[in-house]
């Protein structure tokens, strides 16, 4: 009898540990989620999704391109996205063309300026459990991340587009 | 020596015909210059140039695409561009999103609103001699073409972009 309370006390302690674990990681993931270290190759070959700028501080222009899953879904209107779907958004700064301006005779033209970063979402639903299925990704033009405090803005915004699946760019025909 | 001085003539005569018509086929070249009167297929599956934005009555958004041989020649700096470059450019409305700035909590965001029409240069050195070397090409929403008034202005104005052959937009890296 004192033997098998050891066992249970055994089985008892260890099933609770992996409890224990399970819930740490659980938190561990929702404090600081996964993001997308990594800039997934090919990027700037991708097609064509649509375009968009962003006044103020950020003075963005963008072109946001994706990979062959990605452009299907878009093109199918398919949500969620399937896994293997990634979204790339390619930031510029906003400027004024004074060399186009000069050939049409009056200030009108703004172009895509110095390359500010890049932003990714990349769909996996087994990686990104806690942010959606998404993992988000955010490089500077020199190629690097930045870190987690910026980078867990990216889901709580993201997650207000929930009925296009947290996906904010609309295709452009 | 009658018949001879006859055929001297004929061949004369023949020459300055022949000679008369190839001026008069290049005048009228010049005065009614070929344009691109079919979309190109596949464009909007071509790879990403860069962005543009055009305020004033154009309040235009702009995607510029390229094929294969276009985006090769960007990328290489190869100038001219080479025989069957082509480029693409998708207009759009440039509108504010007001879903996107519900989300951001201010005014900011503007994106690809109905499209307009797409233009496209066509590199095509034997048949568009006359305008550099480009068949320009204009097409409504609705897929048709514009009237030779205003395809007549494009040659104009892209040639004041001589140093890079007659193309406005920069690739953006």
């Amino acid at each position: 009898m004192k033997r098998i309370a050891h066992w249970l006390l055994a089985v008892a302690t260890l099933a609770g540990f992996v409890g224990y674990t399970a819930t740490a990681s659980r938190h561990a993931g929702q404090e600081a989620p996964t993001f997308v270290t990594k800039i997934p190759s090919g990027y700037r070959d991708w097609q064509f999704i649509s375009v968009a700028h962003e006044e103020g501080n950020l003075n963005s222009f963008a072109a946001v391109l994706g990979n062959d899953v990605a452009i299907a879904a878009f093109r199918n209107r398919t949500i969620p996205f399937p896994d293997g779907s990634i979204i790339a958004a390619l930031h510029y700064r906003f400027v004024p063309s004074e060399e186009n301006n000069k050939v049409f005779g009056r200030d009108q033209s703004f172009v895509a300026g110095a390359p500010t970063n890049i932003q990714f979402m990349v769909k996996d639903s087994t990686k990104y459990t806690s942010t959606g299925g998404w993992g988000f990704g955010h490089f500077n033009s020199d190629g690097k991340t930045v870190d987690d405090a910026f980078m867990k803005t990216c889901f709580p915004c993201h997650q207000k587009m929930k009925e296009r699946d947290l996906v904010f760019t609309r295709y452009a025909p």
